[in-house]
């Protein structure tokens, strides 16, 4: 039996050699040399790889992401039907978006815009001090990343606002959730960040009404999808100034078309969907786990929901 | 008796509206405007200030420093003789360091200025995923600042390592001191962040030999005064590679005059000595603690101790 691993090549050298470090025995296929179809009973894929493809395979007991989201796996025509898919839950891309995320609350938060701008321009002026405790950041989702990054920023003292589609505790996050609560957490939130899911429901969630309801001059950070920000809705925000600046890490489609205004536009801080790599090494245990876990038909590990899409 | 408070105009103000607010009784002259020399009992000052004009107060018995550094009041003539000096230990002066320190060390470590350069060339182009647990923080000064600053990477996991005239201990943090033990510390820091007071024993300590001592490809982060630089050395430091950025907030002389390298340079990063801004709100309560114990014959706060030099 075997491991199909498809994503671009280099990185599916890696993660050969995370899971064989992990287990010798493992007998790994790089797509699209697949081998005997018979042969393959996980597949390890990123969000190139096309679901109708994996049908080949009359083995196949486990699908795993290479990463947090699942809306590659689930958009038509799916996985095979009846096949479990598990998404990584990993302290290192929890840990890095946590950075990502803390890096641009704290660019915006501290006027990091305009004091490059001053540099550049050769002005020497001290800006009014932010103060930290009146600076609300609402999250816009709760989960694995959502609530470590929150955690971070109310370890700095930033009073912290979370919504999420259900109802949800988080130590020190102050929760909203439904239509009504993601427009009174808009209405407060300084900084809004987006680490949800992407849903039929949360498709273009970001759009001129959500961005209508921020206190003006507000600050957007998108580490999520793309697809959850109206783009033409975001651009008339950022040139109207009802949101001073954006830092997005994903777009749609990626890459961004080299034409897009937001690679030229000076409010925008822009990173290559690079705020949470997936580090082989740290993520093959878990997958090695799963393919152990099916092979003996017990549960499974950050099993997808597909009744909620992620 | 009355309080002198002398710099900016707008400072002065915000100042005496604190000051008042905490003790209605208070008496506010601002420099120059001091009146009847006999009536001034404290100055409140900050760098501009000249010591021998405080030798005109025959009742002065209390000097502040308006921030958390004290070299100016220290530089000849000095203070007059037998009059405690106090600096200012204020949570929100830490908060901010803390804060800008935290978003330079993440600039750094999450490749910023790479991704910056990336955008402007508009290149779609993932980095090699930095490791947080391999990124070693080492901290020149564990005092008030350092040692919070240092707290909070250890909390994002950086490992780090503290250097101070005599040893210390700060939870979490691998300490050093002395010449050997700067040598040590400098061999493994990727980022060096500078928070020492300044003295003759720590002006130019950041020069040649100990930027030539770091890791190839390091990075230098001061938020301390500019003194503690040397600037040729830097600069030469940066043009060779052996430090690839800096995060500057202090310089010597400020303003920085408009001619000098560092305005243009593309991997200096600065802002105009506006990394922790002193709020008078925050601070004016423990001016006023002083005072009340200076008139009490009490021993005061946050002492500066003329023979350690800060």
């Amino acid at each position: 039996m075997a491991v199909l691993l498809s994503t671009k090549p280099a990185a599916m050298a890696m993660w050969r050699d995370a899971l064989l470090a992990v287990d010798p025995a493992l007998e790994i296929r790089m797509f699209p040399e697949s081998g005997d179809p018979a042969d393959i009973e996980a597949a390890v894929v990123w969000t190139a790889h096309d679901m109708a493809e994996l049908r080949r395979y009359p083995n196949l007991r486990l699908i795993v992401s290479m990463g947090a989201g699942v809306d590659h796996l689930l958009r038509p025509p799916g996985p095979p039907p009846g096949i479990p898919v598990a998404r990584l839950v990993d302290r290192m891309l929890t840990t890095q978006m946590g950075e990502w995320v803390l890096l641009n609350v704290l660019r915006f938060h501290r006027q990091d815009l305009d004091y490059r701008a001053q540099q550049r321009d050769g002005i020497w002026n001290e800006l009014p001090a932010p103060v930290t405790a009146e600076t609300p950041v609402g999250f816009l989702g709760l989960g694995e990343l959502g609530s470590h990054a929150a955690g971070l920023l109310r370890g700095l003292g930033f009073p912290v606002l979370g919504w999420s589609r259900r109802p949800k505790q988080v130590a020190g996050v102050e929760s909203f959730h439904g239509a009504d609560g993601l427009a009174q957490m808009a209405a407060r939130s300084r900084i809004l960040v987006c680490l949800l899911p992407l849903t039929p429901e949360t498709r273009g969630i970001v759009d001129a009404r959500l961005l209508g309801l921020l206190p003006r001059g507000a600050f957007l950070i998108n580490g999520a999808r793309g697809q959850h920000v109206v783009d033409a809705d975001l651009l008339a925000a950022l040139d109207s100034g009802q949101v001073a600046a954006a830092a997005l890490d994903v777009f749609s489609p990626e890459p961004l078309p080299a034409e897009h205004p937001y690679w030229t536009h000076p409010r925008v801080v822009m990173t290559p969907h690079a705020a949470s790599i997936t580090i082989p090494a740290s993520a093959a245990p878990q997958v090695v786990e799963n393919l152990t876990r099916a092979r003996a038909g017990e549960s499974l590990l950050n099993l997808v929901d597909f009744s909620a899409g992620y």
